[in-house]
């Protein structure tokens, strides 16, 4: 997977003493699995709301990390957990309240058909669990996923996420499909001609032999560059999986937690009825936890056959965390504040594209916005500069990267609690350094 | 996986109304993957040191959590994990110092070349990423585990857990061997019988021509009953699958953080050398955080050409959990507390054996000790006898449960901080049950 904006060592030598310091303690212990951000890399000593704030207390706008849904530090996390660290912290093989009252609540955000809820610790864990119990459902093994997702990094959910780089092997047992492309596709039949793509990947599962168990899709689609309309853009596709025998897979790990601004979950504003839906980053603003809410129906046969128990999981200290995200989005209507500063983000972008060619494409949903940079002729990708303006942005203490298969497009992405004044911040910085 | 505690829900309309409502709550919102212990289920509302307490404030001693390493809601996990809550929760692609200084007091632990450490969140994930880079390293795909391993809940990891059950399959490149069974075998040979089977394995791989990616190993075997003895019982399988070109992964979820009372894991007990260990359970006293250590030779190839971000994994909160725990493990010589209340319940339990002839071995080492439920012939499992005592325990309000192939042998791993009188209490309890 390409970074837009890694870290390559290069410039060691000229970093400060003390990030020079920290950076090499840290290559040692941690060693060749781990990246950083950025060629100037940021070491935060504290975080608050949309910002974090370096030891020499320069401040940073945060406007690309989802997993503090409500800001970061956000004090009513600290008091819930912090309470329930000092009474109670052990697992659902014990009967306890908190994981049942959590429950309730989250499945009522749900269509009522989406009955049940399993808890684990990480979205990874969730779309694995997702995958076993959908093959166990169905007997098929098959799985179909786009051309440039990300699903996870369990040795299963890695096999379903193509845009981890051409070392991660797909599995046999894998069909990638194109995702829609909003940009260059005719959108009037890019829902019809996605469908088309995804009853091929059936076909080609059914040659194969493996039968078809789910299709997994980002209700979103935001590796493969944030493709958010038309909101029927799924709709014939999920027909599709389901006339194979196959379950429908929603990842809300990205656009979940009302990030959209419209509705709690990216898949009910398609109007689809998926069979299982996987959660994770946002839900405990950062302490882990996760889950997969299905129906009965997918769900039902792996439980009571081969039972699921993950020690974490579900536990009254993540739960509590969980608790005060629900909280918090509903007392601070964060919804609605979503889509107010969504909006008010995209009519930026698009004054900015109207004077600034490069910016080829601005779409997107609430708090998740993407800008897509081209070349002269509107259309041809143009990495080089989405990664320059998030390295500018980055020296301006502006904190984003680039997505998408050529990794040409800004993923706006900030906590949820981001308002008018930081997207007015952001979008002056963007349209200085564009100019 | 049989479950020697099981609630089965045939007594529902016996249990207190509160009880009974809540059951029937969690049931509609959690669905049949969950279970829950005892004919009659704890309902913990408080949690202190080695007792967990119900709403009507009965006190319960726990010898089964080794989850809580350092004792139930401990006050330094709370205080350092709220803290830093209040400050700083990013991601590890942040330059961030408490991950840094962590993982050197943890490589510290450990033998030199031992040198790098990978954290997730669980110990699932722990497992499945050591699969995962040792089938890089070697490219080879073939695992062997033991007949009765459990190593977790992902897709791979569930793979080489057997332990669960029938229904949950057995991959085609997995091969099971018989662990050791130190009732039944001969001690002198378990060693060498144990490395001839290691190597029936390899030939088995080969044959299916997949190779001998890894072995993987509970370094004190819990779920195949805790076979604890000689010390040497793993060295020639070792050797045998390093001459095979593979991995030796020594599973520490359950043995590891000082629980044996003679070093901080068990594979070093056994003087052994492992190319990759995984972390798990006791790390965060709770609070989600795991890890895989392992040699730069193992890891860095798979780092280099693939990497691995787990967005929650070494975050500075679980980190300030993990913290916590080293902390309390040093200040209070939990180590040598687990070796000397370890050996009081083993000569406890010697003497219970020399009078109830149902008691047929007790084994194990620190604060993880086994006690085998024999029939007449003292050989034959008695599972039945070992189910009774659980649940009679449960009646006294003291928690536990069984294990090993047959469920016959209860399996005693309290808290850390259980001390000596909190072993009289239970072994008091156990003769009289067993009178």
């Amino acid at each position: 997977m390409y970074m837009a904006n890694a870290y390559d060592g290069s410039n060691l030598a000229a970093l400060d003493p003390n990030t020079r310091a920290l950076i090499e303690r840290r290559d040692a212990v941690l060693g060749s699995s781990y990246r950083l951000f950025y060629r100037d890399p940021v070491v935060p000593v504290r975080g608050s709301g949309v910002h974090l704030y370096d030891a020499d207390g320069r401040e940073y706008l945060d406007v690309y990390n989802n997993v503090p849904a409500i800001g970061h530090s956000h004090p009513h996390v600290q008091r819930l957990v912090s309470e329930q660290l000092g009474v109670l912290n052990t697992h659902t093989r014990y009967l306890t309240e908190p994981v049942v009252a959590y429950s309730e609540r989250l499945l009522a955000l749900f269509p009522q058909e989406l009955s049940k809820v399993v808890y684990t610790c990480t979205g990874s864990e969730s779309v694995d669990l997702a995958l076993r119990m959908a093959r166990y459902r169905t007997g098929a093994t098959g799985v179909i996923c786009t051309r440039h997702a990300y699903h996870g990094t369990t040795a299963a959910a890695a096999e379903v996420s193509p845009s981890l780089g051409p070392n991660n092997l797909i599995g046999p047992n894998v069909v990638l499909v194109d995702a829609p492309d909003l940009l260059r596709d005719n959108r009037e039949t890019a829902a019809a001609d996605f469908a088309s793509r995804v009853r091929l990947a059936v076909d080609e599962l059914n040659v194969r032999g493996v039968g078809v168990a789910a299709m997994i899709v980002d209700s979103i689609l935001s590796s493969d560059g944030v493709q958010s309309h038309p909101t029927d853009l799924l709709r014939e596709a999920v027909d599709v999986i389901h006339e194979a025998g196959g379950l429908w897979i929603a990842d809300e790990v990205q656009p979940g937690f009302g990030r959209l601004g419209v509705q709690w979950w990216g898949f009910a504003r398609h109007g689809i009825a998926p069979d299982m839906v996987v959660l994770g980053k946002p839900m405990g603003n950062g302490v882990p936890v996760a889950a997969v809410v299905g129906t009965e129906d997918a769900m039902d046969s792996f439980g009571r056959d081969i039972r699921y128990f993950n020690t974490f999981g579900g536990n009254p200290v993540s739960i509590a965390a969980a608790t005060a995200v629900l909280d918090v989005i509903e007392e601070e209507s964060l919804l609605d504040s979503a889509r107010r500063v969504g909006e008010h983000l995209d009519t930026g972008l698009r004054d900015i594209a109207a004077r600034h060619r490069a910016l080829g494409d601005v779409r997107g949903c609430g708090l998740f916005v993407a800008a897509e940079f081209v070349a002269e002729d509107g259309l041809t990708p143009d990495p080089a500069i989405a990664a320059f303006v998030v390295d500018e942005l980055r020296n301006r203490r502006i904190l984003i990267s680039a997505s998408g298969r050529h990794a040409n497009v800004l993923k706006i992405r900030p906590p949820m609690t981001f308002g008018l004044s930081d997207a007015d911040r952001f979008l002056t910085e963007l349209d200085d350094i564009l100019g």
